[in-house]
């Protein structure tokens, strides 16, 4: 299998450094800025291009890896012939949006989060797929297997739920460490006081879920224990707005524990 | 040395649990109910009791785990000698609280999340330690150190921050990750496809700055996402309200990022 990489961002990145250490050929790398493309494609061996023109034509696989405001314009300015299959791999965009490019079209969403310092070992990340025919989904899927075994078939709609669903599993998690990192360094803490905790948390809920494992003044109803702390943050600023606020939510969900599936 | 731990809830649990595999000699379990006292003195073969004008009164040091709200009552009820060391694990309640029962008193707090059904390895967890005389606190580093190697000495004032540090850190991030579950259960995906990036964001922070490592619609300011994000939640929804929030935070502190040392 032959497969052509746009984009040499994050996600285009690491997919690149697996991709040379598995079966796959990558034979062609694009991106739209000259240092990113020669970075990459020294770095992992690859021929690397900044024009869209000189895209390899008879690639099995061209896999789009852009950031969603710039899919548009980049598959507008695809000229392959309409029977290469292409892919993106973004979770917010739809499937639809590569049909100006291609009659074979999908999406290949590695459930991730990607920083650029960061190796990424791909064995046990989720990958959502997408293909706008059953042929091309068992193409795509035989692709992913060379990534992961963790493989979920899924439309755009579910898709865009994950996406979601990863913006409070990772993006507001992780703004919470900083609160929490800056607080500590505010009195001349380390951080490391509390890493040990941050990764407890993380691996309970891979046994068990975070209902059942909730801990803290909040879910013990500890009035007094809240009042200090938000006295402690200083009452009005906005990190004793943030206290306040998220512990309102879990007292609510404490409250509707017993009502049937009530996300409101 | 001889300890005697007072408390059999989740702290006081793991506590019985670790020493019981340690050269610390734990002589006497007490609970305030019959079945807790129990449970937890045939698991670790220790004698057991439910009075507390029944506890050894030899003992090298006293541990009392129990909750904050039943310290102060404890205290007086407690009637031993007045030369006895007694400590409690609690991050939210002062020192002198221990006054009322002993002239050696101090303070042994393991900064980690206690699940009764989820077994702890204390030897990395941080261990915040306070005593009211140098002699004590010696005594109490000693201790500590059949627990683990990380022992921080800071005063009730310190002890308070890193608690309230530990709910954004820990409490505040495990709700999120409930909030995450709900929404996928809402469209019957499961929660396992996010285990993965929940490791890996608590995994990410242990050596980068959780500012360093943001990502995500907000921290990207991408707006578009951000708005679809919420008319999938539901407009004025209760996770909307929440989504819009803590979007709103990064965003701010985004803006202030430049800004010298700048909390609210």
């Amino acid at each position: 299998m032959r497969v052509v990489l746009v984009g040499a961002g994050n996600v285009g990145t690491h997919l690149a450094y697996h991709l040379c250490s598995s079966q796959v050929k990558l034979v062609q790398i694009w991106s739209r800025t000259e240092v990113s493309a020669r970075t990459l494609g020294e770095r992992v061996e690859v021929p690397f291009t900044t024009t869209l023109d000189d895209l390899s034509a008879d690639a099995d696989l061209y896999i789009v890896a852009v950031p969603d405001h710039a899919l548009p314009e980049i598959m507008s300015l695809l000229s392959l012939q309409r029977d290469r299959f292409i892919v993106h791999t973004s979770a917010g965009s739809s499937m639809d949006i590569l049909r100006i490019a291609s009659d074979r079209y999908g999406v290949f969403y590695p459930l991730q989060t990607f920083s650029r310092t960061h190796p990424v070992r791909f064995s046990n990340v989720p990958l959502c797929l997408e293909a706008n025919t059953a042929g091309d989904l068992a193409l795509l899927k035989d692709f992913a297997r060379h990534f992961s075994r963790r493989i979920y078939i899924m439309d755009t709609e579910k898709r865009k739920t994950v996406h979601l669903a990863a913006v409070f599993a990772n993006n507001f998690p992780n703004y919470l460490y900083q609160v929490s990192e800056d607080i500590l360094h505010g009195e001349k803490l380390p951080f490391d006081l509390v890493k040990p905790l941050i990764r407890e948390t993380a691996m309970k809920v891979q046994r068990q879920s975070p209902r059942q494992v909730q801990t803290g003044p909040a879910s013990r109803e500890d009035h007094a224990i809240i009042s200090q702390h938000i006295e402690r943050l200083g009452r009005d600023t906005a990190y004793a707005r943030l206290y306040s606020f998220l512990t309102q939510c879990i007292l609510d969900s404490l409250a509707n524990k017993n009502k049937p599936h009530d996300h409101a």
